[in-house]
């Protein structure tokens, strides 16, 4: 299935970029959990296209439609759907598109997996916008966590190879973080801002990593195998069009160390159970262990650039260079931040359901 | 759900370390698939412990047992279950393991989830002893591939530091591949075997990454968003105990590119689409696009570890100093690389099935 | 999870009477397959309220807008959404019917449930307005069933105790069917229609049981134990509204029988294996047999009635009498007709996709 | 898939009726759950064969052994595997057998499905032996609902037409069972063994109906449409072989009711909320009402019977006369109730478990 997600809550994500609406369904969530619209709208704004000069000029207001599962500011216990209406609908002739494939994006594989008659207008179901119903359901569930008192936070760690500082394992600065751009040191910020308008300015875009911290979760989340906190993680982060490397704690440097240093020290401290560095990312066995979550994902430069790129025409079976009309974004990751925290929201709301932790409640 | 796996097949794990069985149960699979005895047997001998220095001393058979699901060399279309008989079964007094967990290890994690009920002897269900019915499924769905021209190999990317020659993305040298200490390069062999010695004489361990490529897949397979190829793999790579990164293609490395350098150019050649690069790791919109698939899988130190480490004790509430006893592997990356291209030969079967690419045959 | 069907494909559904719409999402269909638009209306047509006087005055077009996964008459892949809005929605104060429940309904249930958060009016999430996006779902199914050659074809096998004439099991007389009345004995059906008009007429109410024969499909459909078509089709049947009992074949019948009474012996015919008789109703061991697949679904009478019944007010928790206001379906039988054939061809469906058989068609 | 049940725990079955054993992987559980041995082979026993001349005289001790999942008497959280050696195994040569399917078998539907590699000895995967496995885990699920305070019990409502009195819909004579051929009504039981000694004398075999009630359930089990207690209750009571209908409350007489007849007035009573009757079987809307739940299922008669038979040689494609060896049960409706017990517990602490009602222990 492709756009299904959820062991206790289903996540169903439907729409075409160009298509008449893009939306989601998300069932199985427990009623009397309170919505605030408001701070909805707000986390939607920090994935919306056209704010600034690095970001696509398209601007569309994304303003979703509930069309059911909330009833005078709470969930009642009945699916919720939404849907955002597409302004930017399909008008012209986009057949020509089908034939030749732009590099890095899935117009070949659309192609041979529905036979040509897949919804090419702007990536159809697998544009980056369908990425806007994610973060519907996975700011509802951010909210619910933050009832909890868990809190979802992603930065960007770095664009173009510009590092920004990472997140302090024990106490993750998430605070600190501002909302449109949001790295922990501002100066490497303007610089990453400057690599990406060197991007833009040769047609061409740049990727970067995001790095999300998550405070507040109970030890015990998860179970070994296949029910573990990573797998449940990566599988709905690799949902995310354009994610393609996810690690947890430190990751992948984890492998250049000795067991002595990657073992995180447990002690006791004010009464509780801690570990004194943090290099397994809170999960152990798959199970969280109660310090911080951590984990990074890759994001991949956006695949569309105005440069001519080299593809084939698949009806002549030969060479020919493409130029991708259009504005795109030059580098994605800033919007990329709420999706990862709403992709990571929507896993934990998932284990915690399943856990009885996040519950109905009582009028 | 910790231990079950699989959309369109259904893979179930059970047992504990010192329990009196482990095995699994794999239901879904098409009648009339031979089964090669031999070859499997071949398969597990790369996981199985106590072959050489750097890995565990215990010595176990490790033969599986065929409880069901095969009849006359072939698949007869009712799950397939198989158990391995525990030799160094439970005897002694583990009641004090679970005072005091082991840094690293679910010791503390199982304790919270399970509640002091949890098996704690040689690590229980959340034990690497697991991963030997991962690979009887595994073993069985890689020779179900190899008679589709499906190859399914994985070699030592690196340990300690110590990296190997990647494969050619475009043509991975799988056939050079040595089946007990698989490494392209055989200096960097040498120098990851002598790094691994220096770790045990030390009483620490060492961790690594492994590369494996796919050969042969048609392109077309999976779906986009939750339906991925990556976050299929990423969900049961996430299942070996110890993975603690995960990345396609040139994974994080793409976050460093630019578009123009990350997108893979498309070319017709002997008339068929190929890409001249692969920095996309065969996989496209979470869909194959016919080229290799190649992923990489971090894997920590191992954390049993003989130097004395700081822990708590959960009965006293304070902090102590933990001394593992027993000898336990160095380094688990040697074994782990057979584990590794079974849980992505069980998820390539699984969307194979589900595209009705696997199917039974007729006598 | 309440609203969400299937393996192969996932059905979600949702929306509450009164509130801003229904819909439904059916993600997993290949893509390819013709959307008959006229013939989709012409079916729900069928369920639609207020076409004679049998059923509730209540009229609303209930015109569904496809909001993506078709695209110039044709499936494209993604995910089918579509969306009915209410235009007779929530405009009055309902809290005093969560005091106190009527009888027959989900209301009391529903507050155990949902902790007085539910959506009350017009019975929310549970009420039988939310077989109309099944039928979305089910009336696609149907028409690519059809043009598989299988046809889902169902009557009313009884209404108030008055039997119609069953279908022949070995040839159906499935075109026989009037759309609206559909039954086999036109004398029959007046008959229930003049029982329904008593009933409605004494403020009461009567059900029924509704009988579906569904011809052409292939044989080895299917799987032994949880995979049978039995349970596949009872577990969705039971997703509508009102539905009590599921049978098979012949059924409770078969109780009485003797083994040589109710086997159904083999013989070849024009060259194919068939049966004799079908009082298995086209299923062994799970799995269809090529002869016509036979089942019966007894429907409740409608809980709605007009005369005063006796409740408890659950404020208060004393007894109250109460008396349901408005008008409602005197025999809902009729109507459940289509939504029957739409559950059983959304789970045919959902089996053919698995075996590969209703796969993708190349343009 | 045709072998694995379950939302919340995973219940996964394995082994042919002549394999080398049959079992069980119970998912799931939550750990610290006690485990009674004893009680649960005594509830084996009572689907054992070989007890009394209405069953088939092979006699087996069917002795689970457990293989995991249970630590010193309680649940550990892993996975619960349990197998029973076959000692009856495959030993002659079967091949003749799949040339001429028995009527009422699955042997026909498995030729199809498996295309002759299917293990035909005994009926294979589809032999009712394979309830023993389901009454391992349905046997330990009933423990667990017993310490809940519930109770699944299920008694011979009807055998070749012969009835018994039905149990009590408000307050089930549950107690009043006989654990090997239960009855309420001894003299009708009488009846029945005799009907069955008349079945067998004929070479034939007799069907009936099982029916079942649980009390002490919490009001609020279950959900609408798809998710409904009738739903999941149906899908795994049609697992059984030989189930051919499932109503619940009244089930099909409720069709020849009228509203004010099958609506089941609420009433207050030692201040909880009770029905005066019990026509919906305890489940309103697919959720449970706190009264007790109450279903039927039909067995049809044993399809081996020992007269000749009208089938077909599958290979030369032509009629022919069967005539089945060895001796069978000439009914299993006696064998089938505890199996009918097990199915549904099994799908009650499903529920349970997501409700987060049936949660682990702490030690």
């Amino acid at each position: 299935m492709s756009s299904t997600y959820g062991d206790n809550l289903k996540l169903s994500i439907f729409g075409q970029s160009h298509g008449a609406a893009i939306g989601m369904t998300l069932d199985g969530i427990p009623a009397g959990l309170p919505v605030d619209e408001a701070a909805l709208s707000a986390f939607l704004k920090r994935r919306a296209p056209g704010q600034n000069t690095h970001s696509t000029p398209r601007k569309e207001a994304d303003a979703p439609e509930f069309l059911s599962g909330i009833l005078d500011g709470f969930t009642c216990g009945a699916p919720i759907a939404a849907a955002i209406r597409n302004t930017n609908t399909r008008s012209g002739d986009y057949s020509n598109l089908i034939d030749c494939p732009r590099p890095g994006h899935a117009d070949y594989t659309a192609q041979i997996k529905h036979g040509g008659y897949q919804d090419t207008a702007g990536g159809g179901h697998f544009s980056g916008r369908l990425t806007a119903p994610l973060c519907i359901a996975g700011g509802l569930c951010k909210q619910w966590l933050e009832r909890m008192g868990i809190s979802v936070s992603a930065h960007i760690a770095a664009i173009a190879g510009i590092a920004d500082t990472p997140f302090d394992p024990i106490v993750p600065e998430t605070g600190q973080v501002d909302a449109l751009f949001p790295v922990l040191d501002v100066q490497k910020g303007i610089a990453m801002k400057q690599a990406i308008e060197d991007a833009r300015l040769s047609g061409d875009s740049v990727g970067g990593i995001i790095e999300c911290a998550v405070t507040g979760l109970p030890a015990g989340l998860g179970a070994p195998m296949f029910g573990g906190v990573e797998g449940k993680l990566a599988q709905i982060l690799y949902g995310i069009p354009a994610v393609k490397g996810v690690e947890f704690g430190a990751g992948f440097a984890l492998a250049g160390l000795r067991g002595s240093e990657s073992n995180d020290a447990f002690r006791v401290k004010d009464g509780s159970v801690v570990t004194e560095t943090n290099r397994c990312g809170g999960i152990l066995g798959g199970i969280t262990n109660g310090m911080p979550l951590l984990f990074r994902a890759a994001i991949k430069p956006t695949p569309s650039i105005s440069r001519p790129q080299e593809s084939v025409s698949l009806s002549r079976m030969e060479n020919c260079t493409l130029e991708v009309k259009g504005r795109h974004d030059p580098c994605i990751v800033p919007r990329a931040v709420p999706v990862v925290e709403a992709a990571a929201s929507i896993a934990l709301c998932d284990l915690l359901i399943g856990e009885g932790l996040l519950h109905r409640q009582e009028k």
